[in-house]
């Protein structure tokens, strides 16, 4: 399913029980599809690195944010921003490490998990590991935003490779969910200016 | 995946981006894992069917919509609250039928279909049909809403059975995308007072 071109950054606010409900039956598929939980993660994750590395054309055009000049300012952006934006949620930033290459996302309330309560066959699921994807993914992406001013094309680049784990689940029993993120290494822009 | 428990009414708003590309994983993972087109739709109206079930009963806690008096009314709730608030869209109601049981829904944008264009192997998929299942679901579900006062227990019974199905899609060149939703009648209520 490739994007469709000429489409308007107009958006649509809905509230998100339809997404953690349709969520849900995509977690469930995977779920009948693949033999183990491990497997379901990995599917989540992969899915969701698909996910980000398009969400994000859509969120530099949207958010007009521009370069990250350092991993506490990608970790505001996240937070602030990104989450509020897709959904409608602003997670905590905790636990920097002395390095500060690595932050933890606490979300009070994860809207994927509103309806849900594991079974106790899928002790091992990591039931929103797809939000690590999407992390992954559009952290990852090199993309190129178009500012709002059609003549005038801005290159924002968003080029790291950053490690995306849960560490903390609500659904597991722990009184929040945390999303710790590690700082790997930017990535080499090898794209000649002006290709994607 | 149950209910969990003392889930409050809180609503997140979100865009609807994040939600049109999990969809998208969704109906791709769907036509990976099963032959042909018919029984995509098939599973995604299912699907549909059983969001449809549950998200009735947040939308009758959230909207505090009593209970419809015809199919007109039905048609509004649907077009101007439900729509609004899961979709961020107001689609207009048009085509009645001389005897008022059949109506058509018309999207001018589907935000499912936001970066999509069907592959030419996929002619016979209905990309949306989850919609359908939901509308399905959620009118055929025997619901009973709380009011927003604890000690009063306010029961709304939404009982019809529906046909409904795309007859437009921008997705297939149609201009607009059209759901046709057919009355089929009122479903007895079998279920003791004060059950579910």
């Amino acid at each position: 399913m490739s994007r469709q071109a000429g489409r308007g950054t107009e958006s649509k606010k809905m509230n998100s029980e339809l997404f953690t409900l349709t969520y849900g039956a995509l977690v469930t598929q995977l779920c009948k599809d693949y033999e183990n939980d491990e497997d379901v993660n990995k599917q989540l994750d992969k899915m969701g690195y698909n996910i980000g590395v398009r969400l994000i054309e859509d969120f530099l055009a949207r958010s007009n944010v521009g370069r990250c000049h350092d991993f506490r300012e990608t970790a505001d952006v996240i937070a602030k921003i990104a989450f509020k934006m897709y959904l409608g949620i602003t997670p905590s930033i905790t636990n920097w490490s002395p390095g500060g290459d690595e932050f933890s996302l606490i979300l009070e309330n994860n809207p994927l998990v509103d309806f849900v309560e594991l079974p106790d066959n899928h002790s091992s699921l990591i039931y929103s590991n797809l939000l690590c994807g999407v992390l992954r993914g559009a952290l990852e992406m090199v993309s190129q935003g178009l500012s709002s001013s059609e003549t005038e094309i801005r290159t924002t680049k968003v080029q790291m490779a950053v490690d995306v784990k849960f560490v903390q689940d609500t659904l597991k029993g722990d009184s929040v969910t945390e999303i710790r993120m590690k700082f790997i290494r930017r990535i080499e822009d090898n794209l000649p200016a002006g290709e994607e």
